[in-house]
């Protein structure tokens, strides 16, 4: 399987190159970057000395890539519609682990990321792996969803699917490790600044909000808006995801038990810890894997779940990696079996 | 003014020390310690080396005691009436920095405590000094709050006791750096258990939940069910408290500010970030203050608080020291201006 | 292969099995624990769910694991002797990840350790793979090197076998993470007291101090006495040993490079980042690499090398595989070939 | 005091800010940024809210200035000469902490700083407060010590003028958070990059290197060249600075405390933790101290130092602060007397 990465020096695109390398299966043929053409991937990440010997390429002479029997692409939001147009017409099957194939409705996307989308007719399958395998087996061209809306959506949609919650009283309150910022500079992710801080941002406008809203409102079978709020946590990776909602009248604990239990007991990648179990990020580091606890809080009749997956992991490269295993027909855990990196 | 710490060592004890090491008026007359009586409390705490010359005496001859005009009691829960009974009716005006003295209906902390309550008469007023300033004036028993709780209460006060919001949709997702838990050995305050990670605990049974229903209960004028979520972030110090609640119809996002100014446009120690703002524990670190930023999520007609604090400051000794400013008439601020330590 | 550890609950243990969880060989037929036998090795250690379906068992009855064909022992110092006298008498290979194996004069052991060593007759091979490895295939026991010396040994072989140094001017400044303390509580672990905090202890006492120097002494032909100091960063994970020493007269800077090329080059787990490089321990974490960098400071006459390591992987349970691989024969780099987990 | 701050928006601008809110005598009448002119200095530093209401202005019109008793210049190398020239002649003290002001052979500064010097006639005073104070006493213009060199002369300064070490022998490995590389974006200080990684930087090539020479050769009495490593640690403040020296012959441990006692028994701000003795960074955090412990490795005849001080404080402002009250014949603490934030 001939693979390529556009856009390979970003965390995303790094964490791609540490998961396929490795994959059985996966022979990487070029990995680009605009900003750094033509210098070897490790002297940008020296941790990776001596499993590629690869130079970055640049992604102008798009049909070079052609030969690739699929490409990841980890370009920022806007930037994955032409080369995920020229390649799928060329036969190169997309992953895409941007924002940009992640929408159905093409006018939430721009309404939400403020740049026009070029290729609505793309037919794009939306990649959270365990809620849409049959689509992904199918698909050239995958969304890779977010991180904090695999955690979020993975923690809420056994209660939606089996209608167990007040759609209207969801609230997910959702926590970052800082490499969810990316690789770029800005003092919101200087080391002095972050150290021992912690702070909320984008409340009630955060771009991964539509996007959870799509996932719960297909499972829904109506339009589900809800409060979505990120923070900013010190540490490098990680995503906790503590999602809220009011049960219906009448639903039991065991109702909730088994709405989890259904629909995720024969899923590899996630974990149950049950109810009154309490994931933490640390518990996934490095992994694949999605580890949910749920509460009933009696006192308020409202159901908690809790959510840990790597958010470079699970929310971006191994998830991706998920699909391209999906998409070939391979065993899905191929390569992605490795144990979570603990303490 | 003569000051005993009756538990010194802990971090709340340590926190007092450090604060009143610069306070012009308070003289450290006893320290106590019954698992280190006899030891030079520098030998402990190194880092106050040169500014006390004292040795922890043991608690048990609590007569000796007497002598102080104001004793801060910094135990564990339950071990505070004895010292909180004995030391008042000699005359010792007395801030109890745990549980004990917190609650008007002491069923609720024996539930919620699994103790009795054994100095049910003792008129306690609970310290929350910017809500409760006239009451702590004149107390002799102050129940100093707990660290979560005064992040929360200060976040939502201005909310209820301005009605802007429905009571039963409370929920308070707060999250804590490790020192809140305290300077006992546990695995989960284990440096390479809690290092890169982040979790959720005690969901929906958190001994603060009360607390924080009390205050606001008291500001509603009627009962005030929540829910409390505490987590646990891997830094040492700071509280972040993120709020949660519907608005009642009708509500604007100018009545919401007007609350917020009305209440505490006087106060020095809560700074008000105003609509939009984000406060971060780090601006508040080593300081009283407590920072405020609240906003309207439009979509769903909800408002989200957000407040800082460090825990140890405003959300235990530092507060305790504010109290004891107001009951001996002093200048509120005395002994609590120096600036955050940012970075 | 069938494999057990004695002392699977503490981070040495535990890393043991994250890392043979993805060996083709290994079968894990026993693991043992005297504090908590019966205890299902998931319920410690939550990250590993899924992976192991194993109970710990008490090493009390060793010869129930008389059916391995090899087993790790991951017990404090002192504890190591008895199961690897009983079980090596019964044809069980031992690697002892403690100190117990890794002296050849026992009189320093004991000296050092301050406890008799009850199996002066192992013929323990010192594991230290890269320098040992003829001796590895042939042995019975193998005495795991500890972390630090792990790093330090690998920094300084070249320029000492090479002769190129003043062996009465080598000092080894190395910096540990906290997980090299292990999981016993103790005040100097506790989260709050060790984050955002920086210290040396044990200056000109610790116990890989004799250990580093038989290594040198061996590789020098005559005795090598050094002073070396260990430092307590706050991190989970890593090493970075910083060590010093006087060129002797005339050596150039192309003979220092010669040395780790010579002695290196074929090395897999040794990644030679060059005169001038800067190993990071981030760039090794997870993996079982060690990064060497080497400077010469004209101006004094110096080389200062730098190493770093993953402490619980190449420091402890990944060099513990690349010996069993050694000793059974097998492809060193089995179970050991992922990347490092970066950022 | 009217007092300026030339280069308010870096961390050692903002950090005498910080130390200044709280200083009796000090009045901030000017504070300046060139990027930034024109911003109030809250907006940028939200922790200082409250503190100041004052707006950035910019240096070109530096007469302006002119109405200060003294200027803090806050720069980078090579952009305090022309605000030290003009504003000196026009009778404002200058204390200045970069390190323009800091050699006396304007050669030596050139050599490293690769800059010329254009202000050789200053006559500048090197205010290492503690062995300086005299001169510092009239000095009108101060070269405040830098971070890592105020850590290690102090730690050093002992056994070099009581001759009690091999001159040639000694190393200084130092350590540092990441606030000593300023507030500038890079790689180098990203958060992701810096997390849970350890590393030495500019090996043999640091700018302090000459700087603690020139402090210990006037000590000797003769040149003093010595290997001197820096490395970054992931936190914010604080620095450990570990130095090795072979003692002289004959020399005894009790010459050795000796040393150390003579020298510091009176200073404030220097506290002996004895031989034996450990500094952490922690202990020192937000506060002028500097603590030294010290200890005789009798196997190889070395003393080794161990020095804690806070980067920002005693490495920057609070010394420059020190440095301040010494000049205007204040007490020497006036400011600086709060105790270090511990945990």
């Amino acid at each position: 399987m001939k693979v390529s990465i556009i856009g390979a020096t970003g965390y995303t695109g790094e964490e791609l190159l540490r998961i396929l390398a490795n994959h059985p299966q996966a022979e990487i043929v070029h990995i680009t970057s605009e900003s750094q053409t033509g210098t070897a991937i490790q002297s940008i990440y020296p941790h990776i000395t001596g499993f590629y010997d690869k130079t970055l390429e640049s992604m102008k002479d798009l049909d070079k890539l052609a030969d690739s029997d699929v490409a990841f692409i980890a370009l920022p939001h806007g930037h994955a519609m032409e080369a995920g147009k020229r390649l799928s017409a060329q036969g190169v099957k997309i992953i895409d682990l941007g924002a940009d194939y992640r929408f159905r409705d093409v006018g939430v996307y721009e309404q939400w990321y403020k740049v026009p989308h070029t290729h609505p007719e793309a037919n794009a399958v939306y990649g959270l792996t365990e809620l849409n395998r049959d689509a992904v087996k199918e698909a050239t061209i995958v969304g890779n969803p977010g991180c904090y809306t695999t955690a979020s959506i993975l923690a809420l949609a056994p209660l939606v699917s089996c209608q167990l919650i007040e759609l209207h009283t969801i609230i997910v309150d959702a926590k970052s490790g800082v490499s969810g910022a990316g690789r770029s500079l800005s003092l919101g992710s200087h080391f002095t600044e972050v150290f021992e801080n912690l702070k909320a941002y984008n409340i009630a406008g955060h771009r991964h909000t539509p996007e959870i809203e799509q996932a719960l409102s297909l499972l829904a079978g109506e339009p589900v808006i809800l409060s979505f709020t990120p923070h900013l946590v010190p540490m490098a990776r990680g995503i906790l995801s503590t999602c809220y909602a009011s049960l219906k009248a009448g639903v039991t604990a065991s109702q909730v038990d088994e709405a989890f239990q259904s629909l995720y007991q024969e899923e590899y990648f996630i974990r149950l810890l049950g109810r009154g179990g309490y994931p933490s990020t640390k518990q996934t580091r490095g992994s694949n894997f999605c580890d949910l606890g749920w509460h009933i809080d009696s006192r308020t009749n409202r159901v908690i779940v809790v959510s840990a997956i790597d958010n470079l992991v699970k929310g971006a490269a191994g998830q991706a990696v998920q699909n391209l295993n999906v998409m070939f027909g391979l065993e899905e855990r191929t390569g992605l079996e490795q144990a979570p990196l603990y303490p």
